[in-house]
């Protein structure tokens, strides 16, 4: 180890100063060695054993919304952070929750096939011999159905697959399609399947993304085994997370009547997840012609798209219930700026055991609220207020964390610094990804934490894997899409938001699966809780940081350099399109298409592109060059040197600064996402799409709408940069 | 049909011409007219029917070297050329030819398991249940050996593999490699693996490569079945190929008593093909850590390394003969310039049955050659003089044609034009590959045959799949590296030579099995022989047109152009390993590699490599220089205005040219290969090094001997530049 650490010592030119000599953004040099040393403290206290016991208790049973099992979690974390001497309440939300009534797959020809779709216990996981209150496999807020017809394999049922379909000359119309998890989140799968005319989705885990083609299945290894399948929602959420029901409004009542045909949000046609044991009889039955290669998964047979002739008949019913879901909400109420908030959440609903997701980020958190009140305990206090989240429902639709923040919209827009998120966790690499103005803040995090396995500092690690794999060696967050309790602070209210954790090292294929349990995780994922731990002095160093800095950290440069960055992809976009569809339609046209293609396959020539326009970024180059200038100038301004009011109206400034990029109509065919500069995908559901409303319209060849989004995105960043503007300015009067 | 040739007239600007008034290089107007009325002749009468019979005829049992089988093949063949008039012998050499004797293969820990190595006939392939001399599984030219230890899986065996077996701290050495087929020849798999220090090395078809991840397999459709395994030649013929005892020399005399041991290219270790059913219970014993995700086949299990807990015995006996090659001669004198020789080749042995590889082009040559006999017959005789040549003893070790140019090397340097190799053929695109001077002239023959399956030219099918493939639009021959007969044409002799054939549409995975057989041909390669007949148009074309022309075709610029390319290539690839060279020992120094490994997996930090020198480029730049120099030059004479003493000149100095490219010493460690434009890869065997002396001793970093190359390669290039020159200047006299 020791020879490690020598070689480190020149990665981190930081890493000469001590930490107590080491800048922290926000802080004066005196504030920044008391800080230092508060965070060894912190360090000091944190206890790895109550990351074990913590997580063998919540993951003892079901855990998932609605459930006993939820319920005592909420109340059982809600007496922690009491006995911490927390203030803290569970507030309740109703959202619309459905669970199965009937789950049948059979395959009716050429044979016949009823899938298991079930998961059995497997040798030395204790958890997964629980039957009792146990959620069977299915895709919340699929919609009922009772389907039959011929089945089609799509790979992964994007929408680029659609169009290698018809290229084919296979239509789905009136038919189920066989889709393998991944190349984008899942609820893009039925969503697309009911654009293209499908009747029926299925979705299952091919073992080339998650199974033994990975490594070694469970128990043996960490893999996911043959009969194991991957639960999950398929909600439309790239339109609004949360209760479908009430879009942008809370779930407060519980004693409403729901009618589940009045969410816009549900699917269109029936869906269901199953194991690759339960595949494997339904594509060996596929006729059709060979599925090109990169549809091809690791199944032990020659994979072919059909239709038919397999034909398969779905039938799925459910109960379509409003669910309690218990937000745990634990407030340590700040010295001096006790309406500034500092937010830290994570959710504690999981399908089913849910160890490492979410327990693994959950004991995180309320370690770093335990250390937290002990500090407090020990004399400190924040000088802003620390608010810890402890959300239900985050597996189905972020149900809890929506309705709630959707409640307390107004407060949390008037008075929140930042929302910090974390979910699962485990081994391996530093993952930090949020509001590029707090990139400065994240990168001084990760310098002063020390990776459990290498004892390089945390950042260093992280810059090292960059470089190996030819990325800029810098550290860089990365914008946020969806798939977790940020969304609703990020996308709706404009809260600079993080998501942080820790991974890539540990193996891993037991998500959404009866065996995401303790077992599984202290044998594969993060033995010795070492990164669960690191996990914790990361979220607590930001939480300290953000609630005793002199003046908050956010740095507007980081943002112009993002959107920057962001503006010239969109252009490039628009432009590599334009060339594409030129060559494209030039192939077409001269038949050389045809010509390439073996005349003893079908092969449908595509129809010409309707040409790309050149569009006129103008606008959003001025407001891009406008927020630059905005951002360096407020460089110049050294807060260290303002007075307090001074100081607290440009605090106040750079704090509300991130609701400037919302637009209140929201993106194209989904207001609830207000954020101009970026978005889950429409198409692609957790992956995020940066400046969004342009980048979507041009993606989807709308040009006319491509327009509107280039003056609404500048308008946004405009105002933005106006406002930097302004408080720089107000510092100088 | 009509509309697809309606689109493709505007792809092909020479299409507007009659096939009448198209120049053809090498003819004056009105000899291409008459050449134009001669072609058209030729292709009427073909006749499609002889494909059939032959093939079913030759393939009806084994014909490999040695066996009664090749014996009748070779004298049917014979008697088809006497029959139609030609001049025929068959012409015999006695090359050393291994069979075996013992075959084991078994596991003996961590449970036991023999493989069968047995390939079992199937239903609807009526020769796959001949016994009576078949060859079994085997790679020839493996040494005796009985060997046992832990089992290591190598992936592909190539020089990169142990690289990455090194940086995971796994040594092969005493154990026995397993590695699968691609990625190189296979000769090249037992070459590294002796070189690392294996014992044995088997050698397997992965299913993602060649089985069903690729299609249906045998006999439902054409891909490889579990118990089939991949004969061919191991012997290391990157050095020299033909009888392993006489290298640079015939091997006429039957009556010597062969030594093995006096072998330079015999493998250092036993070596065995297997299929993937043998191949399955190995790999699901390995051990040790799970295989990079590139290294993972398609066999439904998870991809370990090893070494062990596997452990193997292999025990391998051949009896080791000379075996007599039967070469089938047949000549058509030419009427005004009968030493020049235009020769045309093709193998008639095969591993077993083999249908598609060779007979499939055996029969077009020879249905070329009967329809020339028939026009000869109706008046026309060549001006050149014709000889077909249908080899023996290809697959081992090209053995047949080695021996025979060998032999007659002196009269074949004097006389020929060009040799004009094909092998297997199948359904798809044209397939050229060759001598630069020779572009123009395949170009024009491919503008002039119709696409069977789409009605446009052959030219105009090839033109838009390089298109649609984003590759350039212009018809570019590739360099030969080896694989076939035009080896010592090509590399030993400096003899013009093309390969040529048609495929990439026919699905496979006959190769080297007894499933290559004539129902699998005619189910699935190339039912109505319509390529088979479209590579008769081809290569007749090719001889018509060299045997008729009024003067030599050939086209020092396309030389020139190609040599440009290469040479920029190399001077990039110095660039490139020094960059890389560079990136690599800072990662290695600053300690990024160490950290961005996971701590819980072996991994060995590489050493640092020695920085790349720059090397002088001038002299290779410089007679680049001058070839296109005297390449331009050439271009402006006219050969149409020449008297015919200066034609003759300066068609026989164009005629030998080639030769110039010839270094007497031949390439570092492999003196057999002369030609300093392009070879078989040392660590490739048949993919295409070009300026191999330059570029190989780049890649295995031995400066000071690119150095040298350099210079030869230069001096090469000088050498054909100067007599291009002088050619030039003779015009002039």
């Amino acid at each position: 180890m020791r020879n490690t650490i020598a070689i480190l010592l020149c990665l981190s030119t930081l890493q000469a100063q001590t930490p107590a000599d080491r800048p922290i953004a926000g802080f004066q040099p005196e504030s920044a060695r008391r800080q230092a040393d508060l965070e060894a403290r912190f360090d000091k206290a944190l206890n790895r054993q109550n990351f074990g016991q913590w997580m063998k208790r919540l993951s003892a049973r079901p855990h998932h919304v609605g459930s006993p099992g939820s319920r005592a979690a909420a109340e059982f974390i809600a007496e922690q952070f009491k006995s911490w001497g927390y203030e803290t309440t569970i507030e309740t939300v109703y959202p619309l929750f459905p669970t199965p009534k009937t789950r049948l797959l059979e395959m009716i020809a050429p044979e016949r096939f009823t899938a298991k779709i079930e998961e059995t216990s497997v040798e030395g996981d204790e958890t997964s011999r629980i039957k009792e209150g146990n959620l069977p496999v299915y895709n919340a807020y699929s919609t009922d159905g009772d389907v039959t017809g011929d089945l089609v394999y799509v790979n992964y049922g994007v929408p680029d697959d659609y169009t290698k379909l018809k290229e084919m000359g296979i239509d789905v119309r009136g038919k189920l399609v066989l889709a393998r998890y991944g190349g984008s989140w899942r609820g893009i799968k039925p969503k697309v399947a009911a654009e293209n005319g499908a009747i029926g989705c299925l979705i299952y885990s091919d073992p080339r993304d998650d199974g033994f083609f990975r490594g070694d299945v469970y128990p043996k290894g960490a893999y996911r085994p043959s009969q194991s399948a991957q639960r999950g929602s398929v909600m439309d959420m790239p339109v609004y997370p949360g209760d479908p029901l009430t879009p942008g409004k809370p779930a407060l009542d519980p004693n409403r009547a729901p009618d589940p045909k009045q969410a816009a949000t549900v699917t269109k046609i029936p869906v269901m997840p199953i194991s690759y044991g339960d595949a494997e009889p339904l594509l060996r039955a596929l006729g059709g012609p060979v599925a090109p290669e990169s549809w091809r998964g690791a199944l032990p047979l020659t994979y072919h798209i059909g239709p038919g002739p397999a034909k398969v008949h779905l039938k799925l019913e459910f109960d379509w219930k409003l669910a309690p879901a218990y937000n745990v909400v634990a407030k340590m109420t700040g010295s001096e700026k006790p309406d500034q908030w500092v937010l830290r959440g994570n959710h504690h609903d999981g399908w089913n055991f849910g160890a490492a997701d979410p327990l693994s980020g959950m004991v995180a958190v309320m370690e770093e609220a335990r250390v937290i009140a002990e500090l407090a305990r020990a004399g400190w206090r924040p000088k802003r207020t620390l608010i810890f989240l402890a959300w239900d429902g985050e597996e189905p639709a972020l149900l809890g964390s929506t309705e709630w923040a959707e409640h307390h919209a107004d407060e949390l827009q008037r008075n929140a610094v930042a929302y910090i998120n974390s979910d699962g966790t485990g081994r391996g690499f530093l993952r930090v990804s949020g509001t590029s103005a707090l990139e400065l803040f994240s990168q001084q995090t990760a310098r002063d934490i020390t990776d459990p396995q290498t004892a390089a500092p945390v950042l260093d690690r992280y810059l090292a894997s960059r470089r190996v794999a030819g990325q800029e060696a810098e550290f860089r967050i990365a914008p946020l899409g969806s798939g977790s309790d940020y969304t609703v602070f990020q996308h709706h209210l404009g809260i600079p938001s993080l998501d942080i954790g820790f991974g890539g090292e540990g193996g891993g294929g037991s998500y959404h699966s009866i065996y995401d349990s303790y077992d599984h995780y202290v044998r594969f994922i993060d033995p010795d809780f070492q990164y669960v731990r690191a996990t914790a002095q990361l979220g607590g160093r930001m939480l300290l940081r953000l609630a005793n800095a002199d003046w908050l950290p956010f740095r507007a440069d980081a943002t112009a350099r993002a959107v920057r960055l962001w503006s010239n992809e969109v252009i490039k976009l628009a432009d590599d399109m334009r060339a594409q569809t030129k060559k494209q339609n030039e192939w077409i046209s001269s038949g050389a298409l045809k010509l390439a293609a073996d005349p003893r396959k079908t092969y449908v020539v595509p129809e010409p592109k309707e040409e790309v326009p050149h569009l006129n970024f103008a606008p959003l180059q001025n407001a891009v060059t406008r927020l630059e200038a905005a951002a360096a100038a407020l460089t110049l301004v050294d807060p260290a040197k303002l007075n307090p009011t001074k100081l607290a109206a440009l605090e106040n400034a750079l704090r509300l600064a991130e609701q400037k990029f919302l637009r209140n109509d929201g993106l194209p065919r989904r207001p609830w996402f207000r954020h101009m500069l970026h978005a889950p995908g429409f198409y692609t559901g957790y992956g995020v799409k940066t400046l969004p409303g342009v980048r979507e319209a041009i993606e989807q060849r709308l040009w006319k709408e491509a327009g509107e989004q280039i003056g609404f995105t500048a308008f946004a960043i405009t105002a933005y940069a106006d406002w930097l503007n302004s408080a720089a300015l107000e510092t100088k009067q």
